[in-house]
């Protein structure tokens, strides 16, 4: 393999995902993202030597998200909005799987009522929200974290939609940012999980009517995520966590009672 | 209203689900449970003063999980096997909502594969699994909890279906229970976490061969977890949880810029 | 026993505890709390039936936490600012072992930097501060948990100091309120721990030169969390948990090698 | 800067404290450590180029950890069993501190009981334990883990202590060990926590009349748990996280009420 492929294969591989409907449909939109918000941050990361960012969208076949896309993607990013429901179970299976099998994902704005991260929240994931084009400041509650790395104390948004509490997730396991908005709220918009081996951060700001994605340090905290997300260099099936058959137990035993299960470990009803 | 209404509405309001297959096809199972598992664990919650619980199956008409008895159940027990599949999607949602309105949810042995834990948890809840008759040992891992309430050490159950880690669940939020088998497994057979504003407990023993149900402490911790599952008296509509006029800010802000929503909250695409 | 005895008995037995030193040197804060800000907020409990409150204060001998009022104290609240130093180490000692058999803590405002809570997070709980009597805004982040009962989305507080992120804590195992400041700053205030058998709450209003104990909503969310942080009936004593012989094992076994400590336990140097 | 300095400026720097008593006043533990626990843990690693390890004990002066030590320290282990009370106070103020600020720490075996860990938990961290020279299996509770990686399903140990539940320490953040013994007990043996912008991680086995520190796959946990363990780039002071100045406010406020502290921030009595 020559020094290219090798510097290749260390990269981050990231899929950005955008459901890819308003920038074609609002001219407001449009004119902040003419090639898309996918557009804008695959851009941003390949300029990073660290990364090796491609896109998929709505419209593709299989979303963009294949087997095989998948299979090559280490940190997937997601952004939907107006479209939620118009992406496939099937897919949503195959991403959630490869989640917990260690790839991770970093959930954009209205991403929190996509159906891979109700899927894996478990939760309504709803909030309150209020599209006034209002000063959002998110604030680093932990200062320590790689995601807040060469973050000051806060990012300030000068033009946001509020999104506020209650946000009905699971407890975050760490809380790096939390946002305080001009009309009065407060909401938890940087939050990380664990499920299965993949890690999962959401981040709140991202509303497609101003120029988000185009913030240098929203573009900082983007880069951090992937890179706190991105996989261990352990991929894991956890399907194989399955029988284990009498013979090969650690300490010796002999069956003491029926069984269910035939010797392959097929349940009989 | 008189006083045995008030007391009948003070209590625990428990539905215990089963999918009720095997006491009717496996002689072993049949022998031990004749009225089926449910009915075991219904007749013993019912001979306590607190607790009134009624049963609902798989065959039943909306698998016995109507609208009508989600409202009045204060938590659901599960019991699901051989037919996890068999339960309808709709259903799942249906007891899915109810859990994150506040309807506590305790989760039994082979209930790990079902459709709702896996949908509340948003892992496989994959485990290793061995079907040998062997000792289980349940160790109090947090002694102080309200479902350890009454137990020593531990509980000793002299035949077991062993469940081994790892178990693919989120990080428990408390870790009651860690159980002990004879052929050399260690699994996290007592946790509990909360989703929306309900509780939910997962609880390991339960292997349908053995009569685990008939044990005192095993019935003791059930009715534990039961209470410790119980909605606080807050039942919430999530769905409330959403647009904020700008009118009604708490802090007097005015629109800065245009919208993808127009008055009533719809998004336009 | 007689009927009124048994009655107290079953009343939370809460002790307020107050530093009470700016209420006698600040006109401003004794013109507010003549009789301590303990004063308040015992009889504001003992108005409610279901509590029992009495109060300590630092001049008292070991600062009113005797080892029989610890032994009689459900749940123990920490208020403390100018003197936290003058708070003896033995008494922190007694009152963490406290805790950690079973005893609620509810700590406010400035007692963040107490040493009992210091002790308890292991971390500096250091956070950004202004006192400038701006607006504070404590939203419900989890609005079906118990200490947010009777309260609509958010207490208004017209006047307070702010306590800003970063809080340095433990990552909170259940975070029921964020406050938003006119300033411009949030901060987590209002965090549920467990440590041992004890449950832990923080809540963050409270500076002494507003009438902040006054609020009825104030009184409300103390009185949750109080009743939240009630011990389950269950008292351990956690030295208990200590040697187990070998004799004693529940598995047969025999010593396979040399000890370092002797029959009685003790550790051989 | 010559080449050599920059590699070593990227190794783990990493100190291994250990009391070292049994070493020097027990045959066995001498015949099995002749050099000190400690010493084979630093060997081991320095044969890694990724680490640079050097060691610290009891007796040296400050214990060896001096101010200029911690302050060159990424990860420090602690092993501790007979003089626990004889480490000093200031030197535990001072690892709390460091690690506060982001130094890993990983916590060995008997160093259960230690004050640092004590300090960090805010628990009385006992356990039951037994010495009997019994089997213990180290089972992977998260296989996609870091410390995890490179393991099979579990470690073997031929010989170990007993350590049991309850342990009391607060819900670990991420459960990566949970140990079987042949004498009937299960035990927590792999917890991850994060206090500060430190990481911690505690790993049970470890009892000085084994050789447990010379088992390879022992060798790789404390590897994988340094590597974890160490700080992501971000050294901070929490000192800092203090007084924010009305006229520095982001949004343009002024005082609207007295003041208990002056002008720099100090608070008047």
């Amino acid at each position: 393999m020559n020094q290219s492929n090798t510097q290749a294969m260390n990269k981050i591989r990231v899929t950005i995902w955008n459901e890819f409907v308003h920038e074609r449909t609002n001219p407001v939109v449009k004119n902040i993202y003419p090639e898309g918000i996918h557009g804008v941050i695959a851009k941003v990361l390949n300029q990073q030597d660290e990364f090796q960012a491609r896109t998929a969208t709505l419209e593709e076949p299989e979303h963009g998200l294949t087997a095989e896309i998948c299979e090559k993607t280490d940190v997937l990013t997601w952004w939907g909005h107006a479209a939620h429901d118009e992406v496939s179970d099937a897919i949503v299976d195959r991403v959630q799987a490869r989640v917990l099998q260690g790839m991770g994902l970093v959930v954009l704005h209205s991403g929190h009522y996509s159906k891979i991260f109700k899927r894996l929240m478990g939760t309504t994931c709803l909030l309150r929200w209020r599209e006034a084009g209002e000063r959002e400041r998110v604030w680093v509650a932990n200062p320590g974290h790689p995601i807040a790395e060469g973050l000051d104390r806060c990012i300030e948004i000068p033009n946001s939609e509020m999104y506020g509490e209650p946000f009905d997730i699971p407890a975050p396991e760490e809380q790096v940012f939390i946002s305080w908005f001009e009309g009065g709220e407060v909401f938890r918009s940087g939050c990380c999980w664990r499920r299965g081996n993949g890690k999962i951060f959401y981040f709140g700001p991202g509303h497609e009517l101003y120029p988000i994605y185009h913030h240098p340090l929203v573009q900082r905290v983007m880069g951090n995520a992937i890179r706190w997300a991105r996989p261990q260099g352990v991929w894991l099936n956890p399907a194989a966590a399955a029988h284990a058959p009498i013979e090969q137990a650690r300490e010796r035993i002999t069956s003491k009672g029926p069984q269910l299960h035939d010797a392959t470990g097929s349940l009989q009803v």
